[in-house]
């Protein structure tokens, strides 16, 4: 057990006064989990990555992440002090502070922060996965100096980070921006939600596995394809077809992209944003899907708003967005409440 | 020409200083144009409509709109005096306040205001119609103290006020929420707007005539609707034809609730809204439209927000709420104005 604030009469006492301050980030995934050592000035001391797994339950994934942050610590242990924990994940609820069944983890309803407690005495705050890439592109990132622009995080499923005015739009009741879940195709393919035809279930990482299951089925084309099943196949693999000019894997990329660049051009309709920033693994992939997606979206775009809204895509590797994002937010929730509490934090 | 407020050497000289101040609020819709009367207490006095032609170009419109101004004004003139104009058009952008080529008015980019200067020397401000109608709705409707929700207004287009926070959404271009030009079907139907398969080609006056015409192709159905022809057929009539319960003109109305349905649902996915506020004519069809819209609202709503979200109708008769909503934000212009010159307003 890491314990590196102790609470004592309700005084806060640090015995590492000496030591320099780090926080420790968690960008927990569909199917992987980030985790982050950031210091004070948030230079990414650490960056480590392990399979979130998700079907083997909440308390076992996180007796799994406190092994791992314990074993990363121990090497920063003697030199560094840490101040707390920042949690990214999918399902966020801003107002109620926990994780609400969030589509690619069947964890249901989950109150992640009072579970941590029982194997951490520092602070630990939690905040949507996209929320998290939001301000690490913001603070960080692509997006500085932004007042109005969306992250989209292309993982297992699709994430959204909304920027209104300078601020996350969190909406009524803390859910806003879930853009993953919004309908494109009534009567499409099933989503992990209970509907059917959200656009997460075309773009993203296992929207595009769907894709290519379509596309074996509608198209003769030769493809290697046809020699893998369901269950092995992922978008890492269907790059490396696409790169070595796979038809199906080709088409797979441009069907994606079609859609992804009309829901794009659709968000600047709603949004009318600075900027549109791409993240994940499916964004990385050369270009085999951002040049389709740039197409597509100007042949989408209203045409008011031709050469207003940039598209980028993020200089951060998977995840690390995210990390710094749920960094700076921990960080933020702790110097507010130094301030509420005078300097005292309650863990309790 | 009316002349309330005359400019003598950079100083408001105000003739009429025992006379109840007025404003003036016009709604330009695609098909008629509103004007009201409203005291400084927002109680509208007076209010009329005429049909915008807006084939008829820019300047006839203006000429027509004007003679109307002054005939319903000869009425007040001996007992009120006339402080300002706020007109509300399609196609309003917040930061050049100019009406922007919008889709269902052929007139391209206009100044409006600088038009309207040749006949007015009373200060004239513009805003986004479904702004305005927003705006109606937040300080004298159905979001009286709310901070998020959405206006829909459904008329020859769809237009769409957004408040997020308590604020106009209006991006980063003065141009968000433009919902009605959200692509729903790639290839679907021709939208005024020079693209396809927009939103309000499905849920708007027009596009529920369009839908009509469609089942005339697709269903068998026997239907009165088939003695009638493109040109004479409105939304009104499609309306009458469904309560004597005309099968095509039933369908018509499922098939565009659906689509409302549906949309609206992936509205809350983006914005997480307490409330969507419903307006327009197809709305006051009884309960035609709005009962298979909640119906397939729910169906098509993500789980999380079941029950969070009311959708509501506005109170306000067609434009009404557009004609509060502009008259509001013109005297907040003035009184900016006021602040930002001493009391000095400068027309020029």
């Amino acid at each position: 057990m890491i314990s590196k604030i102790d609470l004592t009469n309700n005084k806060m006492v640090n015995k590492n006064l000496n030591k320099e301050k780090i926080i420790i980030g968690v960008d927990i995934g569909g199917t992987n989990t980030v985790i982050g050592i950031v210091d004070f000035n948030y230079n990414l001391l650490f960056e480590d990555s392990f399979p979130t797994l998700p079907n083997n339950g909440i308390n076992t994934f996180v007796k799994r992440l406190v092994t791992r942050i314990n074993e990363v610590f121990l090497i920063y242990e003697n030199s560094y002090s840490l101040e707390g924990i920042g949690v990214a994940a999918p399902g966020v609820n801003y107002l109620s502070n926990t994780i609400e069944s969030p589509a690619n983890l069947n964890w249901g309803n989950v109150d992640f922060i009072e579970i941590m407690k029982n194997y951490f005495h520092t602070p630990i705050s939690l905040i949507n996965d996209a929320n998290a890439a939001a301000l690490g592109e913001q603070n960080f990132g692509k997006a500085k100096g932004m007042k109005n622009f969306i992250v989209l995080t292309l993982g297992t499923g699709l994430g959204a980070g909304i920027v209104v005015d300078g601020n996350l739009l969190y909406g009524e009741n803390g859910f806003a921006g879930e853009i993953g879940h919004t309908i494109i195709e009534i009567n499409g393919r099933q989503c992990n939600c209970g509907r059917n035809g959200c656009l997460e279930t075309y773009v993203s990482a296992t929207g595009i596995k769907k894709t290519v299951f379509n596309l074996l089925c509608q198209d003769n084309d030769k493809s290697e394809l046809r020699n893998l099943n369901y269950e092995d196949l992922n978008s890492k693999q269907i790059s490396e077809f696409a790169i070595h000019n796979d038809p199906i894997a080709l088409k797979a990329f441009d069907y994606t992209a079609e859609i992804l660049g009309k829901a794009m051009a659709n968000m600047v309709a709603f949004f009318d944003p600075q900027a549109i920033i791409l993240s994940g693994g499916l964004v990385n992939a050369d270009n085999l899907l951002l040049e389709p997606t740039y197409k597509y979206f100007e042949k989408y775009l209203l045409n008011f708003y031709k050469g207003k809204v940039q598209i980028l895509v993020s200089g951060f590797h998977n995840g690390e967005a995210a990390v710094l994002g749920a960094c700076s937010f921990a960080l933020k929730s702790i110097s507010n409440a130094q301030i509420d509490h005078n300097i005292v934090i309650d863990n309790d």
